[in-house]
C-alpha cells in the first residue's frame, strides 16, 4: 500500500502543502497515488533524527549491519509482483528490466553486507610503540576507517531501483556506519516508498535505531537544497544530470562547512574504432552498437553517444551498417515526458550545428513518449572546433566522428571532457601502434573497455564507475563497487589508547579475526605483546 | 649558491619584476639573497612542462620512481650545513629542530621511496571473467590506482622542509606519479630553493623528464592563484591558515574543472583533563604542558591552544601550576615579523573578550620577534556563547576551560569546528565514565591521544594528520604517512583488456610479485589462467 507520505524516520508522515503524481509514460496518463512533498519541518526533523542516531549507528557493529542490510535485500524481494508492477508503472521500462535491476540491488545489498560481516574494509593498521628509539620514544598509533555523518542520497531517474533509494548510494553509506536520507525521484515516487518501506521494516527487524533512514519525497528542487545546505549533513551522493550535480556541489563547497559530493554526472562514453576492426569486423560492431546505443532507449550514463574512427571506406561501411541496424529496431517507451522532451530538443540542436550529418533517424509513426534513435556524423576538424558537439544527448543518439588522422584522433580525444568510459575496438596487434590514442583516453576516463559494449557496468570490486569531471565530481572514487564505501569514511587515529576502550577492530587481541597491518606487515593474527 | 630565481623544470629563470628578500627574525634584519617573484610567463611555462611531462612520468615505474625519492633525500643530505644554515637564517628556529626536520623529511622520502618500489600500494584488484555465469557471461576487470596529473604544493611556514618544497606533499605526489609545481614559501625562499635545487639534481641523475618538478618564488597571493586556476593543474596540497586554505579551496571548486584541494589548515587541538588526571597528575601534566604549549615558540599546527576540565579545586591548583610552569619558560624567536604580529593580534582580541582570564603573561624584556607565552583561562558557559573564544591565536598560547560538569563539557565539545587532534588526560578508571565526552570528541577530530601531548605527529602508516573541516578540506584522507598518496590517485578499471598492453600490476604474471585482490582474496601469486 503506498500512501503518498514521507519517512521521518518510521514514522509516515505528511505536513507539507505541496503535493504531486507520477506519471506513466506508457500509458501517457498520470498515475493515482498523491504524494506529499516534505514540508522544512519534515525535513528538519529527519536531519534532526539522522544526526542524534548516528552517535549510536557509527558504533553498530559489522555484524548487526549486515543482519540490517540482508533484511533490506529480503524485503525487497518478499514485496514480489507489487514492486515490479509500480517500478513499470512510473518508468516505462519493461517487466524483464525491474527484475533485473531488482536482482542487481539484492546483489548490491548483499554485497555490502559480506564485506561489513567480515570487517576487513575498515583497513585497521597498527605501528607499535618503540620506547627506546632515539632521539624520541615511538608512540602506539592505531588507525581505522570511521564513518563520516549522515548521507543524502539523491536517486537517479534512470534507475529506480539500483542507483536509487535502496541503491549502491544507500548501501554503501549504510555499510559504512552512516544514517541515510534519499531524497527521493520525484518521477519513482512510488517506487521509492515501497523501497524506504522495505528499509524501515528491515531497520525495526534488526533493531536499528529510529532516524538511520528517512525518505523524502519532492516534486522540486527545494528539498534537496535544504538538505545539502544543512549543517548537520556531512556527504552526498548523486547520480544524475551535470546541470544537477553541479548544483549540488557549489552549494556544498560554499557551505561554511564545505562537505564532499560525489555526483556521478553526464558522459558520452567515447568508443574508437580503429582501422583494420572497421575492416574486418566493421559489420558485427555495428549490429551490437546498434543495440548498445538504443538499449533502454539510451537512458544509460554509459551510453556509447561517440564513436571516432579514422577515414576510410570501412569507416563510412560501419556508418551505413550501423544507420541501417539501428533503423530495424523498436523504439521503445523513455522514462517520462520531461526526458523525452530534453531528448528531443537536444537531438534536434545537436542536428542544427554546422556540419553535422544525420545518416539515420527513425521516422515512422510511434506511441507517445517513445524516442526515436537516431546516428549522426561529423569531420574530425569540425569536431574539434564546435564543443556544442561534445555534450551529452540522453537518449537513443550517437554521432560518428571521422577524424584526418591518429594525429587528429588523439588531439579530439585529449580535448573531450571526463568521460566515465572509453572503449576500444581494434584488432590485437594495431592496438600497440596507437599508444598515444589509447594513453589519451586513459587520461579522461575510468573504465576502458577492449572490443566491448560500455553499457552494462558490472558490481564487481575491480568497477570503477566514476572518472575526471564532469563524469564525477571527484574522480578519486567510485559510485559501483565495495570501494564506493570509501565515499562516506574518513580514517582516525587512536595514539596510545587503552586496549580495553579501542574498537574491536584495533584490540591487541584482534577478536573479529580481521586482515590488518602491523608494522606494515598485513597479518588477522592478534598483537604478540 | 643561491641565485633568487624560479626553477621552471631544470631552468633557472626570472622574468618577473616584482622582487622580495627574506627575513632573519633572530638579527631581525633582512637577508641578501634577492628572490624574483615567477612572472605569468613562468607559471605557464612550468604547467605546461608539467602538464606535457605527466604523459611520460605516469607510466614511470615504482623502482625508477623509488630511485628518484632516495637521490632527492641523497641531494639533501649532501648539502650539510649550507641548507641547515639558510634554514635558521630564514625562520629563526635552532639548528637542533632544523637537522631534527631535515632527518623528518629524509625519512619521509625514503618512506616513500620504499612504498612504491614495493607496489602493492595501487590496490591492483583483479576479477576474472566467467563466461558461463547466467543471465549474462561476466567479463574480466582489472583496476588500480593512477596519478592524477600535475600537483601544486603549497609549503608551511612553520616547516620550510619537513612540510614545503620537498615535504610530505611533494613525496606522495612524486610517489603516485604526479609531477609537481611548488609555490615556495616567501618565508623561506632561500631554503626552498636549496631544497628544488636538490630535486632537479635527482631528477637529472635519475632520469626523470625535465619538467617534473618546478619551484616558483612568490611574495603575494598572485602567483598561487595563476596556479590554482590553471586548467591544466589537477590537484592542490595547502598547509597553513583557515583564511589561505578556504580561498584557495573556494578558487578550486568554483573553476570549469573542479579540482581536489587538501587543505590542512588550523586547530586548536583540545586537551580534555579529567577529575582524576587532575588530581593525581595535574602537577606533572601542568609542566608538560607548558614545553608543550611553548614548543617553537607554539608554531605547530598541533599546539594544544585549549584545554577543559571540570571546575574544582584540583583543576584551579592545574592552572596554577601551569602558569607557574610556562613563565619559567625562555621565549623563543618567532618565525617572521608577521607571525608575532599576527600572534599578538590576536592574543590581544582574546585578552579583551568578556570573562576571560589572563593567568599568565610573559613580560619581562625580550628580543624582537620573540613570542610572549600566555595562558587564559573562562568558564564554560561564556565559551559556549562567545565563538570567537574558539579560534586559534597560532603562538605560544593556551586557554584553560573550566567547565561546570562533564554535560557541559560534551556540549563544548560537541560545538566545536573540527580539529586535527583531541587529547585525554585521564586515569584509565574514569575514562569509561565519560564515554559521551569521549565520543563528541572523536566526532571532531581526526586522532586522538590519551596521557600524551598533541605536538609531536609521528610519521607511520597508521597516522591521520587531518580531520573534519577547518582541521582539513577533506577528512577523508590524511597529510602525514603513505596514505597521504591517495589525495592524488583514482581507480582505473580496464575491461577485457589485452594482457601484454595492461601495466605490470595487472598483468596475469604479476611481474612485479605485488600483492593483489583476486576474486576477492588477496594474494602475490600469478594469475592462474
Amino acid at each position: 500500500m503506498i500512501t503518498g507520505k514521507n519517512y521521518i524516520g518510521n514514522l509516515l508522515s505528511s505536513t507539507g502543502k505541496v503535493t504531486f503524481k507520477t506519471f506513466n509514460p506508457q500509458e501517457n496518463k498520470e498515475n493515482d497515488v498523491v504524494f506529499s512533498e516534505a514540508s522544512s519541518a519534515e525535513i528538519e526533523m529527519a536531519v534532526a533524527l539522522a544526526s542524534e542516531v548516528f552517535k549510536e549507528f557509527r558504533h553498530v557493529s559489522g555484524v548487526k549491519k549486515s543482519e540490517f542490510l540482508n533484511q533490506i535485500a529480503n524485503e525487497i524481494e518478499s514485496m514480489g509482483d507489487e514492486l515490479i508492477k509500480m517500478y513499470c508503472l512510473e518508468s516505462g521500462l519493461p517487466e524483464g528490466r525491474a527484475i533485473g535491476e531488482r536482482g542487481r540491488t539484492i546483489f548490491q545489498l548483499r554485497t555490502f553486507a559480506n564485506l561489513v560481516k567480515e570487517g576487513s574494509w575498515v583497513e585497521a593498521t597498527i605501528d607499535t610503540a618503540d620506547p627506546n628509539r632515539q632521539p624520541i620514544p615511538k608512540v602506539d598509533i592505531r588507525k581505522m576507517l570511521i564513518p563520516i555523518g549522515p548521507v543524502v542520497v539523491f536517486g537517479a531517474s534512470n534507475f529506480p531501483l539500483a542507483y536509487s533509494t535502496a541503491g549502491g548510494d544507500t548501501a554503501s553509506a549504510f555499510a559504512a556506519g552512516c544514517p541515510v536520507i534519499v531524497k527521493s525521484h520525484p518521477m519513482h515516487a512510488g517506487t521509492g516508498e515501497l523501497v524506504a518501506s522495505a528499509i524501515i521494516n528491515a531497520a525495526e527487524k534488526t533493531g536499528m535505531p529510529n532516524g538511520v533512514f528517512s525518505n523524502l519525497n519532492s516534486s522540486g528542487i527545494e528539498v534537496g537544497v535544504a538538505l545539502v545546505k544543512h549543517p548537520q549533513v556531512k556527504a552526498v551522493g548523486f547520480t544524475g544530470s551535470i546541470g544537477g550535480g553541479r548544483a549540488l556541489y557549489n552549494m556544498a563547497s560554499q557551505r561554511p562547512e564545505p562537505i564532499p559530493v560525489f555526483a556521478e554526472m553526464g558522459s558520452v562514453n567515447p568508443v574508437i574504432i580503429l582501422p583494420e576492426a572497421a575492416k574486418n569486423k566493421g559489420k558485427d560492431w555495428a549490429k551490437i552498437y546498434a543495440g548498445s546505443i538504443t538499449l533502454s532507449s539510451g537512458q544509460f550514463c554509459t551510453n556509447p553517444g561517440l564513436i571516432l574512427g579514422i577515414k576510410s571506406g570501412d569507416l563510412t561501411n560501419f556508418i551505413e551498417k550501423l544507420s541501417e541496424e539501428i533503423i530495424k529496431i523498436e523504439p521503445s517507451c523513455m522514462l517520462h515526458p520531461n526526458i523525452i522532451g530534453a531528448y528531443e530538443t537536444k537531438k534536434a540542436v545537436m542536428q542544427k550545428q554546422k556540419g553535422l550529418q544525420t545518416k539515420a533517424s527513425f521516422s515512422d509513426e510511434i506511441a507517445p513518449n517513445f524516442g526515436r534513435q537516431a546516428i549522426t556524423t561529423v569531420e574530425g576538424a569540425t569536431f574539434l572546433e564546435n564543443t556544442a558537439l561534445h555534450q551529452e544527448v540522453f537518449g537513443p543518439f550517437s554521432m560518428v566522428v571521422q577524424c584526418e588522422n591518429a594525429q587528429q584522433l588523439e588531439e579530439i580525444i585529449a580535448n573531450l571532457e571526463g568521460q566515465l568510459t572509453g572503449t576500444v575496438l581494434a584488432e590485437n596487434e594495431e592496438l600497440k601502434n596507437y599508444n598515444n590514442v589509447i594513453n589519451a583516453l586513459q587520461n579522461r576516463v575510468g573504465r576502458i573497455i577492449f572490443n566491448g559494449v560500455p553499457t552494462g557496468v558490472e558490481v564487481c570490486a575491480a568497477m570503477v564507475h566514476g572518472g575526471p569531471y564532469p563524469a564525477s565530481t571527484d574522480s578519486r572514487f567510485t559510485a559501483v563497487g565495495i570501494n564506493s564505501i570509501k565515499r562516506w569514511v574518513r580514517p582516525f587515529s587512536f595514539q596510545s589508547w587503552p586496549n580495553d576502550l579501542l574498537p574491536d577492530e584495533l584490540q591487541h587481541e584482534n577478536p573479529l579475526k580481521i586482515s590488518r597491518i602491523i608494522d606494515g606487515k598485513s597479518t588477522a593474527e592478534p598483537l604478540s605483546k
